[in-house]
C-alpha cells in the first residue's frame, strides 16, 4: 500500500473506536428512544458516548448534539443561529478561508436578508483583529471562525479574535475546530465560544457522525424536523455506533495528544525540508503556527492534480487541497483568499501526516516527492519544447 | 433475551451487512472524493451501494442521494422541493398519519409563506382519493404521502392517489416508504413518484444512514450547504459503510421477501388472535390492508406506557406507538386522527415482528400479552377500588 499523507481529507478508523461499535451493531441494537430493555441499553451507550465527548471538551452533557457529520453541524450551527437571532439583528460575519460548508451556508442565508461580511486575510490565512472589530455591527448577530485551516493549516489566533468579538453584545461565536481537533486541546470555557462543529472521520473515528458543541442558553432554531431526539435540537433516530466510535477516538487523541503531537511535528519538518530543498516550492500558510502534521506547499511551474495522480502512481497518497472540492476547475478559494494568483494556486501540494505515520513511510515519501515534482517538470518543459511529440528523424 | 416485537422502531443490523461494511470501515477508509487510490476504492464501494440500491428500485443511481438517515431524507425532499417549486405555488398537501418528520417539515414551511392542507383519514388511515383530488389547487406544488403507516400498519391505497393526483400539472409526489420499504416492492416507475424516502436500519441496515429517490429532471433547492458531493444535492463526506450496508441489507429484503412476508402474515395472525382474545381488545388500522408484521390494537381501560413497561419485566418489547415519540405526553397524533378520543389512545399497543422472528417467539409472546393486559387491568381495578392502599385491619 502506498503512504498515506491525506490525512486532511479523512483518517483511518482505529480499532478501539470499531471494537467500541461492534457490541452497538449487533447485540446492543435497540432505538434509544424505545423505552425496552433494547431500547435503554441503546440509550445506555448514546450516553456514555456524550458524557465522554462533552468531558474531554470541558462542556456538559446536554451541550452535545450528534449529527450526521461536520457539515450537518456547520449548517445547523450558522442556520440556526442565524434565523433564532433575526430579531436581533442579521449581520452575519466569516473570513474569506473558511470551509464551503461555512461560507456556502452563509451564502444560503444571504438569499433571506442576512447579510454577510467575508473578511480578508493575510498571506497566511489569518484574520486582522482590528479588521474584525471593526466589522461588528450593532446588528452583527453571528462571527463563524476556523481554529485552523484545513487546506493550509493555519492556525487561527482564536483567543485574540474572541476577546475582540466579546467587546459587542450579543453576538454569537462559532468555531469550526474540524481540522484542528485531534491536534489540539479544545476546552470550551477557555475557548469562550458558543458554537463548535467537530466530525469523527477527520480524528480516526467514522464517517456519518458529527457532533455541534452547543454552549447551555444559546438558542438555535432546529433546521431538522420530525421526532424529539438530541432535546427537539435534531430529529431522527441516533447513529448510536457513530456516536460511540466517535466518542471513544476522541478521548484517546485526547488522552495520547501530547505523545503524538511532537512526533507528527519532527516527521513534517523532515519531510517540509526533503520537499523545500526542490527549486520553486514555496511553504503556503503560517511557517510555524499551522498544525503538527500539516504541509502545503506550491510547486512552481507545476500542475497540482497532475502531480497528485503521478504520486498516486508512486506509492504517495495526496491532494492538491479540500477533497470536498475535487473536481472542480476552481482554484482553491483559500490560495485566492492567500493572495496566490490561479497559475501559482493550481501547483498546490497538500501533504498531511497522521497519528498512525511512521518514521519509514516519511523517508519514503521525501525520496518520492522531489522527484516525482523534478519529473514532471521535465516532462512538462519537454513538451513545451516539442509540443506535437514529432521525434522524426529528419 | 425478551421477545423483541418492535421492528417498527428499528431492526437489528444484519450479519451480511455488518460484514460488508467492515472491510470499508477498515482498510478501504478513504474520502470518495480523493483521486489517489485510497479514495477510488471508497469511491468503488459507495458506487456500488448506489448502483444495488437504484436496481432494487428500478431507478438509475444518479437518481439516488444518500442521507444521514430517513428524516434527513424527508426533510430534504419537501424542503427541498417546496423551496424549489416556490415560483410555482405555495400549497403543500398531505395526511393527519403522517409521521412527524413530514408534519413538522410542512409545518416549518409554513412559516415562510406556504400553505399546509392536512388531510383527514377514515377510521383506518386511509385517504379518501376524491378529498385529495379536491385539496389540490393549481398552486398546489407537493403532495406528501404515506406508504404504510408506522403506528398502525395501514398500507394507503398509493395507487389511487397517485393517479388522481398525476391528472393535475406539475404537483411533485414524495412518498415516505421508510416502514413499508423491507416488506413491500417499490418500483419507481409502477410508483410513478417523485420522491421517496428510506432508512436503512428499518429493513436491518445500520442507522444513521437513509437515502432518498429523486427522478431525474426533479429539481430540489439543496438543504445542507458544503462540499459538492451527491451531485451538489447533499454536502458533506459520504458515511460510505453505512451506504454499503443499506444497500446489502435492501438488496437481501428485495431477494428474501416473498419467502418471509407469509411467514410473518401467519406469526402476526398467530398473535392477533391471541391478543384479540382478551376481552376489550380492539385492532387499531386495516384489518387487511396492513403491513405482514405489524399487529397494533387498543385495550380498552390499560394504560400504554405502564403495559409495554410490564411486558418489557414479562420478557417482550413492545412499544405504544412511535419511538420518536416517546416521552411525550400527548396522544398519538396518528390514532387522534382515526377518531379515538384521548383515553382510549392511551391504552395502545404496538406489537412489529422481523424477518428473524421465530414461531416459539410468538407462541411465548401469545402467552405473555393477554396475561399482561389482564393483570394490569385487575390491578388498576383493585387502585380504582382502594387508591390508598390501605389494607388495614378493622
Amino acid at each position: 500500500m502506498s503512504v498515506y499523507l491525506d490525512h486532511a481529507a479523512t483518517t483511518p478508523l482505529r480499532r478501539e473506536a470499531l471494537e467500541a461499535m461492534l457490541p452497538v451493531l449487533t447485540e446492543d441494537f435497540g432505538n434509544p428512544s424505545s423505552v425496552h430493555a433494547y431500547g435503554r441499553r441503546a440509550r445506555a451507550a448514546l450516553d456514555d458516548a456524550r458524557d465522554s465527548l462533552a468531558r474531554n471538551l470541558n462542556a456538559e452533557p446536554r451541550e452535545i448534539v450528534f449529527t450526521g457529520g461536520g457539515t450537518e453541524a456547520i449548517n445547523f450551527a450558522l442556520k440556526g443561529a442565524a434565523w433564532a437571532g433575526k430579531g436581533r439583528g442579521h449581520r452575519l460575519v466569516t473570513s474569506a478561508v473558511e470551509h464551503h460548508a461555512v461560507l456556502y451556508s452563509m451564502r444560503h442565508l444571504e438569499k433571506f436578508g442576512f447579510e454577510l461580511v467575508v473578511l480578508p486575510v493575510d498571506r497566511y490565512g489569518r484574520l486582522d483583529p482590528d479588521q474584525l472589530d471593526g466589522a461588528i455591527s450593532d446588528r452583527t448577530i453571528l462571527v463563524s471562525l476556523m481554529l485552523a485551516n484545513n487546506e493550509v493549516g493555519t492556525i487561527q489566533q482564536v483567543a485574540d479574535l474572541v476577546r475582540r468579538i466579546r467587546g459587542h453584545r450579543n453576538v454569537l461565536i462559532h468555531l469550526d475546530a474540524i481540522q484542528a481537533a485531534p491536534y489540539m486541546a479544545l476546552d470550551v470555557e477557555q475557548l469562550d465560544v458558543d458554537l463548535i462543529s467537530l466530525a469523527a472521520h477527520k480524528f480516526e473515528g467514522p464517517k456519518g457522525v458529527g457532533a455541534l458543541y452547543v454552549r447551555h442558553g444559546t438558542i438555535l432554531l432546529p433546521q431538522t424536523h420530525g421526532g424529539s431526539q438530541e432535546r427537539f435540537r435534531r430529529a431522527g433516530t441516533e447513529n448510536v455506533a457513530g456516536a460511540v466510535g466517535m466518542a471513544v477516538a476522541y478521548d484517546l487523541a485526547c488522552a495520547e495528544r501530547n505523545e503524538f503531537v511532537p512526533r507528527m511535528a519532527a516527521q513534517r519538518d523532515r519531510l517540509r525540508e526533503a520537499v523545500l530543498a526542490v527549486p520553486n516550492v514555496e511553504l503556503t500558510g503560517h511557517a510555524r503556527k499551522r498544525l503538527p502534521g500539516h504541509l502545503s506547499v506550491i510547486a512552481r511551474d507545476s500542475d497540482g492534480e497532475a502531480l497528485i495522480r503521478a504520486l498516486d502512481l508512486d506509492g504517495v497518497a495526496a491532494s492538491t487541497g479540500s477533497a470536498c472540492t475535487t473536481g472542480s476547475t476552481e482554484p482553491s478559494h483559500v490560495l485566492t483568499a492567500l493572495g496566490y494568483p490561479d497559475e501559482e494556486a493550481r501547483g498546490s501540494l497538500r501533504l498531511t501526516l497522521g497519528r498512525t505515520t511512521t518514521d519509514d513511510e516519511i523517508e519514503q515519501a521525501a525520496r518520492i516527492i522531489p522527484a516525482a515534482i523534478e519529473r514532471m517538470r521535465s516532462a512538462s518543459s519537454e513538451i513545451a519544447r516539442d509540443p506535437l511529440g514529432a521525434h522524426v528523424d529528419s
